[in-house]
């Protein structure tokens, strides 16, 4: 089978360099990933697997990371990555949600195995798929090895994107745009909510020039009406109303690079309020985005946005952004750098962040939202949708 | 928002004290709930906002359920359940990826205030997202108190299902039926794969006679070729060639409850192992499908189908099957019983499986499943798809 790899083994050579770097200034001998993207990033593994115990494990002193996982998931490694095959190693399948017994404690003697039984352990410790109960196995497996939070090490890796990566995200955008101005011209009066998700997700795996979209960490999100002011809900079988706000927030994923987006649309002639919120919005994305160069703080890019949505009588009190990249679900973010206050990080030419500058108030909300690649002349758009409150008429 | 809830009041009211009669016999005065179908099942909670930590909190002597969630999302939580206000509690922003705190200091402090310092409390430790820095931090937060796994409790609770969730489960049995059916009608030599996943995902959301699809918790699964010989990959932008086997490992979910569905293809004419190997899978799930009546034991509807392979020279190592229902990605197993030696658990009525009958070999697979409800007639299929290997000339 011909398996189209993302990148060169230059490319997960580098990765993987730049991870025992880190490794060594953070003091592990032995890094535990289980999180998707960094699994995928560390070596191209891809599947949707990840809903069962499994990782990709780094030693500082080993040429290949090894593969750990269900046995039946052992040939999507030898199909996805370049792994050696000895280093692929599939766990009994008995072990699958078993009372007592749990796949980590085969993990736990892989390690020892390997003579690393005593070694300095990193595990990821807040990602999403890591349970506590896995961590107790691990523990319990291996009471010589100290064991502590690698504290997103790989995910902090992984923010400033290669050319290469950097390929994947404008594609993505692409596809995004293409997506958002397929859902525009479906979003009319009558027009039930699900018709207009169909589309969406017709649209983002099609792609555009025969470069196909991956499915999306997060699924189309769609809220109408008081729905605007919590931003997580999914769709329904109401018609769209004649006369109402719709928020969409949806991505595009290419080779599993996000490009997410949020527009605001108004069915009918909008209140003022919220031509006068939309154009604010507007306003401090733009802001924002010309800072948003090498040197510059993530706090300081929120709070010139801050300061443009305070002196029109508005405030945000969430982030306003937050770095994206390769992901799976269930979120596109990095769970990184997040644009707030408090956040010292320097931004630099190529890292990427989604400006999600959703504004929720109690009865209504709006978001015109962009995605973007920090270059020395400010934030470049991955997206090319209308920057506005949209009105369908 | 007319957010049109899927069950009554009286049903929710059902599963609550259902819970609570099995936390009295596990000896659980407080249980926190993070997965998203138990805080769906108990509340009616939906929005996808499980990528932050959240929970709904059931305790044995008050009458309402709590809701625990990233303060952004508590609207959702106002307008998908019924939960009393006061019981709706969001968390500080700030704690978002917080590299010291994190958002269950604040669960905790909820707790303590409630006068459950010292209570038993059931967490469910191997839920997806309940992650090991989460459970440190609510148990640091929690000294007086004793936590434990709650070991899947309302996982269990929701294994057998009721008559209302029984009409979901066979809605999503016909859109998956015609999910498959648009796939089938797609599948050509030539066609890119992604193109045959774009119209499974339309399929899926737009439904059947108005009634539309949820996103699926797994996402459409195609594997071609050697690729039939594991079970997750997902679809590139190869063309389906002339001759060839395809794996397609579809779902559909109606209001979050789902119906899976595997296929096999081949394009022209099957070489001789493979359809018989095809054979001996559908007579194996007919046989057990058959046998699938209350009181008969799991592992003995696995003996009986695998019985069936082994007098063909085949096995099956993996799980035949496991219990569906509502679910959230990753999975959209419940993860209680599997269909499978050992698993002493007596069928009921309404209880609702995926006879998962794939056929791993070394260089190709084959698979012919259906998802069931028990019945005393033996297993009701949820989906009408062609019980074959599917041949395309």
């Amino acid at each position: 089978m011909n398996y189209n790899k993302p990148f060169t083994p230059d490319e997960y050579a580098r990765r993987l360099s730049q991870t025992k770097s880190r490794m060594v200034a953070a003091g592990f001998d032995l890094l535990v990933c289980q999180d998707p993207a960094n699994m995928g990033w560390l070596t191209g593994f891809d599947g949707w697997s990840f809903y069962v115990p499994q990782c990709v494990l780094v030693h500082v002193n080993e040429d290949a990371p090894i593969w750990f996982g269900r046995a039946q998931d052992a040939k999507a490694a030898h199909l996805t990555t370049d792994i050696p095959a000895g280093n692929i190693v599939g766990f009994s399948e008995r072990l699958i949600h078993h009372a007592e017994e749990h796949p980590f404690d085969e993990l736990a003697e892989l390690v020892r195995s390997r003579g690393w039984g005593s070694a300095r352990i990193g595990v990821e410790l807040d990602a999403h798929y890591y349970t506590a109960r896995g961590h107790q196995h691990l523990t319990a497996g291996l009471p010589q090895a100290s064991l502590s939070d690698s504290k997103e090490l790989v995910n902090w890796a992984r923010l400033i994107k290669s050319e290469a990566e950097l390929v994947y995200m404008r594609e993505a955008g692409v596809i995004c745009t293409a997506t958002m101005q397929r859902a525009l011209e479906k979003i009319a009066p009558g027009v039930p909510e699900y018709e207009v998700i169909a589309e969406v997700y017709h649209a983002q795996i099609m792609g555009v020039d025969g470069k196909f979209g991956d499915y999306t960490s997060l699924c189309p999100l769609i809220q109408v009406g008081e729905g605007t002011s919590t931003p997580h809900l999914t769709w329904t079988d109401e018609v769209l109303p004649d006369n109402t706000l719709i928020m969409m927030e949806i991505g595009a994923a290419r080779r599993h690079y996000h490009a997410p987006l949020t527009r605001t649309i108004h069915l009918g002639k909008p209140p003022a309020p919220v031509v006068d919120l939309a154009k604010v919005i507007v306003e401090g994305v733009d802001v924002a985005l010309e800072m948003a160069r090498p040197g510059v703080s993530a706090e300081d890019v929120e709070a010139a946005w801050q300061k443009v949505l305070n002196k029109n009588g508005y405030s945000k009190e969430s982030r306003v952004g937050y770095s994206i990249g390769l992901n799976y679900p269930p979120d596109w973010g990095e769970r990184t750098v997040s644009l707030r206050p408090g956040e010292k990080t320097e931004l630099q030419a190529g890292m990427c962040f989604h400006f999600q500058s959703g504004v929720w108030l109690d009865d209504y909300g709006a978001a015109v939202s962009e995605p973007f690649i920090v270059t020395e002349n400010g934030g470049e758009r991955l997206c090319d949708a209308p920057r506005e409150l949209i009105v369908i008429d």
